[in-house]
């Protein structure tokens, strides 16, 4: 039996308690909850087969009474002497996805984000759509690909063309950004048909990660009209390891913003779903960044009724993630469109100049939010570093 | 043991043999094959556990060569004696799902749909947006909504805002409509970074469906900008029961309609893969439409091509659907907002005038393509009624 050592301060407190899948030389995938440095593999410690899964699926599908209770179980017994087998250093295993993605719905709820590429991909237009403060304006991506922190990101290839080229050309992307955002996992899924109020949220969604929507901006500006963003986004999306459960935020709630004009009912919140989590956005090593969450226009509580508000249906693993996270200043941008003004004003990156990203550059996004006591919780962190094209 | 019968000029004759999921009071879900008017169990037929799955991702993982193997084995084996308990009439069955959707995408591949929406939803601009002949236009919709065909459709809520009215409102779609599709089922996927030309086609894709996008055409036209369509749709996409496996459709493959300016390299074809199927589109009962599948502008393969030129994954159990299919006559129109031009040219259905759906309307699509020596090969139906909303 040994102890597990916390120490001060640590992003990974009994607070926090984030879920992950994770291997080890000697054994396949399965769950595990960090804590401190370490990762404790929950069926060992508890003894419960639905642990032993190599995606949190099942666990998730579970419910809310079942994740107040597992938690307050994990609590206890970390804070006591657990088994030697149960426990590894964080950086001796190799951590996966940590669930099996369903649909993956990508929202658009920062008004700084949308205003500004409505300014940049529009500029004789209004920035903001006439339907933007009506609803949270999203679309759905792709759920195949979405990949666990450290998955290196092949530069795409496909069609762009230029506002001065007669015809599109085919080749690599030429300006390949990022998008700073949070995903929400929803743990238990509603029916065709059924609407899931606000006031569900707590109930339904399980927790949430790190999102890095990689997007080719050449890419996309040439194939979104009319039907939205393609293959722009679906080469690949980062998500952190680590799902910080919606249990761990209850100090990091905020409300949103003043919506005005005041939405329709089926958007209205009785308690606040805004949630006050900095992130911080490194280039090569560098913070160029500070995406902050609680400017957020619309609450996820809010998109997940909008998203149901028609009868679809939800599953257990259903991502959605927030659209790229931008503050009013322009460092606090959450895609470097934005934090270099469609390219025209390059940052310093290390020695180098910057607009979009080069061959072999590596994005990192962390986040903290408060937790109990001015304590911090944590997110890990969702990197990702670009190779180059395939060859044609 | 018993002979199965198949009536003189079946459409689901030995040329065809499309699967499906069927289940029987005495046993759960299970791999059928079609035949004539039955249903035959292929886990008793063949003996091989694959098909004792309630869904055919299991088998169309195993890819080309054993769907070959499987096609020769099965017609070989239903032409002669088989166990009387492997056989099904089609009337006693329950059909399911046939498979588990991962990503959905749906393409806007007809030159005559496309046109004909942008002249209603835009009729101040160029119908054709100018990427539309460069590349297959398409998007992701919601895989959790897909529907086995006979699942009733109940009409969604959402906001919705009239060119006159100042502000959106809340409430059932008024302008409630389908789309007559094809959807095309992936069995082999593909990896990130890895893209599947056009000349893979016939060995990645397993099969075809009918499909009916239903449509809410006011939540739609208020929500789509500018990521595109996303509560309009996800409500509900039905499929048919049955899965033609490409092998049937070779007698049907034709080119694609010319294609001026000449595509790109990545969206040539060898050998063409358009198809000459015919669909029917009836309205309580009365036909109202015949789409022809040969018109469209894009083919499957380019689809393919197109959707996985940027490394995007495809996974066994992708569908990709072509869009409406609409040809040059009214009468050959897939959608009802073309059909009845916007509602303002009603149609008479029975004895009444319809524009769009009404509750309790039930529509139904039917194909055939061409089958080898005269034969035709049926696609079977994907059928829905219209349930009144959810109460608010």
């Amino acid at each position: 039996m040994t102890r597990i050592d916390i120490p001060a301060g640590s992003p990974f407190g009994l607070a926090n308690l984030p879920y992950g899948v994770f291997s080890t030389p000697g054994t396949g995938p399965r769950v595990g909850v960090r804590v401190g440095e370490s990762v404790v593999d929950l069926a060992v410690l508890l003894g419960d087969d639905v642990f032993a899964q190599p995606v949190l699926n099942p666990f998730m599908a579970q419910g809310y009474d079942r994740w107040v209770a597992v938690r307050e179980k994990i609590a206890e017994a970390v804070s006591g002497e657990v088994p030697d087998a149960a426990v590894h250093p964080v950086g001796e295993v190799r951590l996966h996805l940590p669930f099996e993605v369903a649909d993956f719905v990508d929202f658009y709820a920062s008004e700084h984000h949308a205003s500004n590429l409505g300014r940049l991909f529009r500029p004789n237009a209004e920035p903001l759509m006439p339907n933007w403060k009506h609803l949270p304006v999203g679309y759905h991506g792709r759920g195949g690909t979405v990949v666990v922190s450290g998955t290196e990101i092949m530069r795409p290839l496909g069609q762009r063309k230029g506002p001065d080229e007669a015809t599109p050309t085919f080749g690599p992307c030429r300006r390949l950004d990022i998008e700073a955002e949070l995903g929400f996992v929803v743990g238990t899924g509603s029916q065709l048909g059924e609407a899931v109020p606000t006031g569900e949220f707590a109930t339904r969604v399980f927790g949430v990660v790190l999102v890095n929507d990689w997007s080719a901006r050449d890419i996309q500006a040439w194939e979104y009209v009319p039907l939205g963003p393609f293959l722009g986004k679906s080469f690949a999306t980062s998500i952190s390891p680590w799902v910080v459960p919606l249990l761990a935020l209850e100090a990091a709630r905020v409300p949103t913003p003043t919506q005005d004009p005041r939405p329709l009912p089926y958007l209205r919140e009785d308690e606040p779903w805004g949630l006050d989590i900095d992130l911080v956005v490194s280039w090569n090593g560098q913070e160029v960044s500070r995406p902050p969450y609680r400017e957020m226009y619309w609450s996820p509580a809010q998109m997940l009724a909008h998203l149901t508000v028609n009868g679809a249906v939800t599953r257990t693993g259903d991502l959605f993630a927030s659209g790229t996270i931008s503050g009013p200043h322009r460092d606090q941008c959450g895609a470097f469109i934005e934090l270099t003004w469609g390219g025209q004003q390059p940052v310093r990156v290390g020695g180098a100049e910057r607009t979009f990203l080069q061959d072999g550059d590596e994005v990192s996004i962390t986040a903290t939010a408060p937790g109990p006591d001015g304590s911090r919780i944590g997110f890990g962190e969702v990197t990702g570093r670009i190779l180059p094209a395939r060859k044609v």
